[in-house]
């Protein structure tokens, strides 16, 4: 790493990357790798905090998220992808800050009090707990910046909290982190819901050109029209917000969208331009991933070669924080004198 | 490794063992050296949960405990000492079982309840969660066997629901281990408190023939004995406890008790005796301990080499437990086929 400021963020393999990801995270993190030192994290670990009992798709996600990775421009040239599970670091930091951070702490946290009250079941000490792992895989790089989506703040703030309990207790140790906000809303789905994987609205970076047409010519609309001489209505309407954001030429979006308010073009034509548009916007990115998905080894090696750099890394942090706490007495030869 | 019945057990270094450790757990680990494959544990991420704010102490705990472990008899030979803090899998298991555990479920352990109800601080989670690290601990070496005090049976009873949860979702994986009982009751202090270091009340190993007598000749006695000829109480009396323990000449013991029932030998003469038998009984172990201490650096390359074997062992229970979980994704290619 250099002297740039540290960034931490990732996602949890949860499922294949889709276009809200493209527009909300993964532009964003593009642009940061020239004046940021970036981790990206493939956070299995987290996905264990709401799902245990399907090993088996977490290993395939991991994969898939690594692909549409490298797909959206992230260069393992200039940032760190790397896989929270193979980076003992951060287990063992969080067991260390655990003890920082009372329990009354984490039950304030909001997405843990949303989540209890949605689950049927009780809540896990792995959900209870889950923003302090958060808090050490910021911790264990140090990270100045944490790009996060608006949810995340409050466990942002725990971090902040926890770095500064750390210094007070056993010296300067930690930068604060701060959370950087992406600018894009989430973006809505085919079917106008905020576009989830579990929700079956998503349009994906690995889908075809022809599954992101059939997707973009089944989207909702503007439910109040009946017929293409009916007058449109543009706000709120997701497939407008899909042409201002994936459609490169302005001058046909002005042009579509005065035609639709004054019912000039049926639905059906401002999807067949919108899938024209998406696709050519898609082509190059579903290019570089077809190259990739065909080289999985290849990806693993990525994956493998990013996690060494993290860990190397990580593990330093971890050996001050165990020198600060008064831990590994084996190590103590090399380390301070012994008050025996 | 071999193929005996497989014990975890261990010490949390909070300071130098006393006569209550070694004749309630110290003898019992040396007698099961050559019947079990024993791990012993110095328990130094537990320090945390109760005290973060001492590091200075944990470090030289961890070896003042042990030349305490090897004075006592326990045999680097046969036996792995080694040091929780420097073995990866406790923690990174840690985190991974947390989501097995529910938080009520923890709630509802006795100790962390006591331990709530006496703190006048909220507890932290690393308080909570300390059982689980437990857990982890026994789990990572496949432990059949664990020797506790009556207080922790509660922790292993969670581990068996921790083993038994895990081999349902995964498959079988883990024995489910089973306590075992020192035979030995607590061991009153001088003051007829339980022995405790807290207390003050504790003949440490490591105290030397003058300060075992000084203590022994300050310890309570019989409350209502006022003058050397008044009949005397055998039962509840610590003085007698320790004849009883640590006089190996039974008929010494047994006219010791009959002529201080009847009034005929003093408090002081009755204690200068178990001064002499306790410190004949000491004297090979504290030997043995002024050889150790005198060479830090041997005890610490006896702990690097437990740890060292023990890390071997519960690395591999950790990658067998992050394969079953779906977990090190990067690993994938010499494991199971993806289903991509």
């Amino acid at each position: 790493m250099d002297t740039k400021p540290i960034v931490l963020t990732g996602h949890r393999p949860t499922g294949p990357r889709h276009i809200g990801h493209l527009v909300g995270t993964l532009t964003n993190w593009v642009a940061l790798q020239d004046s940021h030192a970036c981790v990206f994290l493939v956070a299995d670990l987290h996905v264990l905090t709401t799902d245990y009992a399907h090993p088996d798709q977490v290993r395939a996600n991991t994969l898939e998220i690594v692909f549409d990775w490298l797909a959206a421009g992230i260069d393992p040239q200039r940032a760190c992808i790397a896989l929270q599970s193979a980076l003992p670091a951060h287990a063992q930091l969080a067991v260390l800050l655990n003890n920082l951070v009372t329990v009354s702490r984490l039950e304030r946290v909001p997405t843990y009090k949303e989540q209890t009250q949605q689950l049927n079941l009780q809540p896990s000490t792995g959900l209870l707990a889950y923003p302090v792992l958060q808090t050490a895989d910021i911790l264990a790089y140090k990270a100045n910046r944490v790009p996060v989506g608006e949810d995340q703040l409050p466990h942002i703030e725990l971090a902040r909290e926890v770095a500064r309990r750390f210094n007070q207790l056993y010296g300067p140790t930690f930068p604060e982190p701060v959370g950087m906000l992406s600018v894009m809303p989430r973006l809505p789905g085919v079917d106008n819901r905020t576009m989830h994987t579990s929700y079956g609205n998503a349009i994906y970076l690995r889908d075809s050109e022809e599954e992101t047409t059939r997707k973009v010519m089944s989207m909702y609309t503007d439910p109040t029209r009946i017929h293409p001489t009916d007058p449109g209505h543009i706000e709120g309407n997701p497939v407008f917000v899909y042409h201002d954001l994936f459609n490169a030429n302005g001058a046909e979006v002005e042009e579509l969208k005065e035609r639709y308010v004054l019912g000039k073009v049926g639905d059906v034509d401002v999807k067949r331009r919108l899938a024209a548009a998406l696709n050519a916007t898609l082509a190059p990115l579903r290019e570089r991933r077809a190259e990739i998905a065909a080289q999985p080894e290849r990806a693993i090696e990525i994956l493998r070669e990013g996690t060494a750099r993290a860990r190397a890394i990580s593990q330093e942090t971890l050996e001050l924080v165990q020198e600060r706490m008064g831990l590994r007495a084996d190590e103590v030869a090399g380390r301070a004198p012994l008050a025996i």
